[in-house]
């Protein structure tokens, strides 16, 4: 028997001995996908979806037609945001709601913090964060007149709690921050870090992009303040599904939004002149809800309802260390240094590796049909969908980088 | 015969001799609902969009996954707004993006259009726009120290060149106009209108929600420089679909939209330090494109690009004509008033009616599957969509009403 028929031995006998593998059958089949590894940048879909939105196509939009915006879908914002703040944030009913592009939700709600902490000056984020949050932040501070102050962190790991302890202060309006970095995969410490923030009188908001629906949180018990998430990575929700933003109960009041909408006003049909926001969450919402993309998730949130949140995390821990195991073995020697964390307590459910000839790599094996995720300048990222990948596919998809390495 | 079996009979052959009438077929067919009244609040699905849409799940998201992003995904906003621009807009390529909710597109262009005007301090617009334009400016002139000027209209009808002439100044950055009075269902001129706001040196953004892909326009050679428009009235984009942007080609350099996100960036996968707009319209895209939204409306271009809009617009006046006369013969006399202007160079495809008992009217026609549109505070509003409404249940809604006042 070879290495690698050996290997594949223990991949396959991995999953048949995963508690969670019988869930990967659940998902759409591909004809032509040999492993899939990109499950944070596009969850996979699952077969019931498909089903369901015929359904929905001919009874609530074509049949019910207008009256399912009373009868369902008014509603849907906050029931979906109350459904993944329950399964997934630590979140009670009342504090997260479902609307606009990630970009959007961030602007509006970092708007929103900034405003509410008046005679502060400074947002704070660091160096290596999304570049969407850059960016947004940059024109932020721009048109209110705020300064920004970065953290430098080391590109291989993350933001540390004493890096915000040392940078943090009576000037700082709101804390930017990503609880999974998008580059190296590494996990913040976010109840450590929030108290940091909060003991210097700052907001914080957390991008849970890459965390969430794999990793899960306990934003109430402890007390962040805002968070913005992702819902076409890991709640499979579909090619740019709408996000989902938390504002801690408290906070909600003194929060005002800058895109003023009627779906966010207090009287959504009164047709008044003047905008008074709604109370509660739904202040947070501007435009119509964008219904027909917020379907597929609700599928996705019965599965993580149905495996729970424990079970997901330990897989993704189980295939994170297989994951790492193999790059250590097996590509390592040629050259590949691993971003992400080995401790456990700093690992999300992503593994960056890199290696000077990764974008010719990257090409080689998606003409293969083998998908991981290349980044800029030489990252390829291992997404590791804990209900929809297998064992098998990391194996197969390391051989393969292996492969293309030594050819 | 009867009065009413004769009118079924007159309705009934108006619908055989229709051109477009063959197209009815095509919609998803209700088993429930009686007449639908309410296209231009949620226009119906296509039959193939049922079986698109399992295609798109199982194909272009389940089998080509990430891959579709590079395939299509990425050019499907532009790709999209130029297909839009082209069948109904008279728009060239280049100069329409498909993004976000109609409420952020609408923020995002007044926020870059006011920023392009520098010195002037005024956004004019008419105390009868439609609430979120209205909530919009006033929250956007709170935040960038420009006041708000109000052009007073006739409720039953809309903004008139004249009254834009006495209200448009040296002092006005941006006139913001509905094309089609929500309310009243009023046409606004708006080639003559442009002249007058581009002579007065403003800049001109129409609100095309109530006209988008029933009504024909020439942005182009009426040099408008801004519109934006909804695509789930008579779109047929479904229930949130996101809006569409127009931008004059030569304006495009000089806006800057103030939600900076990785999707409107230069170089979108470069992860740059610093934030530089994409050259044309993939400026104005800040998150990532709401693809699952944008699918439907497709299938609906298709049907408007086979149909042709000289046809669609030419049925929108025969169904409108059509429902005024029987108001006039069935409903005036029992004191319901028609604020729809009359005649055809002031009417857009939907007429409105009002009667202090409408409130009531319009859940009593709702319980029996007839689907007409209340808007406070005594409006009924019969949203005649050219492709899929039919004259027989043009005729069923008003009989309705007509039952219902008279019980």
């Amino acid at each position: 028997m070879t290495d690698t028929a050996a290997a594949l031995d223990t991949a396959v006998a991995l999953d048949a001995a995963d508690a969670l593998g019988a869930h990967v059958g659940r998902f759409v089949e591909s004809d032509e996908v040999i492993s899939y590894l990109d499950g944070n940048s596009l969850g996979r879909p699952l077969k019931v979806t498909a089903e369901k939105m015929v359904s929905f196509i001919r009874s609530d939009w074509g049949s019910r037609l207008i009256r399912s915006w009373d009868e369902q879908w008014m509603e849907l914002p906050l029931a979906l945001g109350d459904r993944i703040g329950a399964l997934t944030l630590g979140a009670a009913a009342g504090q997260t709601v479902v609307a606009d592009s990630t970009t959007v939700m961030l602007y509006k709600l970092i708007r929103a913090a900034v405003a509410a902490r008046p005679g502060r000056t400074e947002i704070l984020l660091d160096d290596d964060n999304f570049p969407t949050d850059r960016f947004l932040v940059d024109g932020i501070a721009r048109e209110c007149g705020l300064s920004l102050r970065w953290i430098a962190v080391d590109k291989t790991a993350g933001v540390t709690a004493d890096q915000v302890r040392a940078s943090v202060s009576e000037k700082t309006a709101l804390v930017l921050l990503s609880h999974v970095s998008y580059r190296s995969g590494y996990l913040a410490d976010m109840p450590g870090i929030t108290r940091i923030i909060h003991d210097a009188g700052a907001l914080v908001l957390w991008d849970l992009c890459h965390s969430a629906g794999v990793i899960p949180t306990e934003l109430d018990a402890w007390h962040v303040d805002i968070a913005v998430g992702c819902t076409y990575k890991y709640l499979n929700g579909g090619p740019g599904s709408p996000a989902y933003g938390y504002v801690a109960s408290a906070l909600q009041s003194e929060l005002e939004q800058p895109i003023w909408g009627w779906m966010g006003a207090s009287d959504v049909f009164g047709m008044t002149d003047a905008y008074v926001p709604a109370t509660g969450m739904r202040r947070f919402i501007s435009g119509t809800p964008p219904v027909v993309g917020m379907l597929a998730m609700r599928d996705m949130l019965d599965l993580i309802e149905e495996a729970g949140m424990p079970a997901i995390r330990a897989k993704s821990f189980a295939l994170t260390d297989y994951a790492i195991a193999l790059i250590e073995e097996l590509l390592v020697p040629l050259g590949v240094t691993i971003s992400t964390p080995i401790a456990h307590e700093f690992r999300g459910s992503h593994v960056t590796i890199s290696h000077p000839s990764f974008r010719q790599v990257n090409e080689a094996l998606w003409a293969q049909n083998i998908i991981p995720d290349f980044r800029n300048p030489d990252g390829i990222r291992l997404g590791l969908s804990p209900l929809s990948t297998t064992f098998a596919e990391v194996l197969i998809g390391i051989e393969a980088i292996r492969a293309a390495l030594t050819r």
